[in-house]
């Protein structure tokens, strides 16, 4: 359980979104993972595909909750990943007047709140981590420090049985670059 | 493009369901990546983790269509798959009317309507092709072959690009058992 279950609201909605590739469908699952294998709650997790699967649009939805979930669809996203600029725009409205808004800040120009969250995040994995293709694990690191919806051990123990084989250590690494970055910007650093 | 596109409903919903671990959940998104990333159709997949997800219900949505999908959820499925009595029991409220309704004949005792089609899938996987783990793979076979949502190349490009290392053949040859079991339902035979 996350240290802050009592505080939590019983029903939490995540919506991660970006481009096909970013391997935000992977990281929607592990979300979905930590919560209901490793911390004892319920998840369901949606993506989409479309043709264009590959470098067009991604989206996966997220519902984690303390009791079954009748409904797995997003009503009103308690917290929105935007790692494209068309994500970004295309799902603002489904966030909610309170919710956090998380953008990776060079691919997302126009930030429509001034209340959003701007993290480097591809950058940063590049730069601190070595590879651009542990983005999406950094970002859930950022999701789950902000949002405390799953503990950071459930995220830690999914991501390393979900990384492909040898590849733990560098997953494992973007996890706490992301739980860092989560700290500062919720510290106001 | 499946060769009955044309006498396809615009949407298509199928409800694949059963216990954790029977691999329903990789059947699904399968199924989802065979419409989209090979058929140039949108899908999209959603599944339910709960914390007894290990040997407990297990169930994965997949909704097909031509069209982008607004709605990801399940309305009323087309097509029905049930792998234990409970998941029979729990889900059979959601099949349309006139849908189709597949059910392991080794594992549904009670079968709530004599228009189901019964197949003992878990053992002819394991007598046919010599593993009870690919019985997902069959009976997606099964169910490509009843419903025709999307095309066998489809589905046989989805399942062996998604298959672990060393396991194409056998997944294979568990897809076309499921194409010549639908096959047979559907003669009647």
């Amino acid at each position: 359980m996350s240290e802050n279950a009592f505080a939590l609201p019983k029903r939490y909605e995540v919506r991660l979104s970006g481009l096909g590739g970013q391997g935000l469908i992977l990281a929607g699952r592990l979300l979905a993972e930590a919560a209901a294998l490793h911390d004892g709650k319920y998840a369901t997790q949606t993506q989409s595909y479309g043709p264009e699967s590959r470098g067009g649009d991604s989206r996966s939805d997220v519902v984690i909750s303390d009791e079954p979930i009748d409904y797995p669809h997003i009503i009103r996203a308690d917290l929105l990943l935007a790692m494209s600029q068309m994500a970004c725009d295309r799902n603002f409205y489904s966030l909610k007047r309170e919710g956090i808004l998380v953008v990776d800040a060079d691919m997302v120009q126009h930030v429509p709140t001034n209340r959003a969250y701007l993290v480097p995040i591809t950058r940063v994995a590049r730069q601190e981590v070595g590879k651009a293709v542990v983005a999406n694990v950094l970002a859930l690191g950022v999701v789950v420090a902000l949002s405390e919806v799953v503990s950071r051990q459930a995220v830690t123990a999914a991501v390393l049985a979900g990384a492909p084989k040898g590849t733990g250590a560098i997953n494992r690494r973007a996890l706490e670059v992301g739980f860092r970055l989560g700290d500062e910007l919720k510290a106001g650093r």
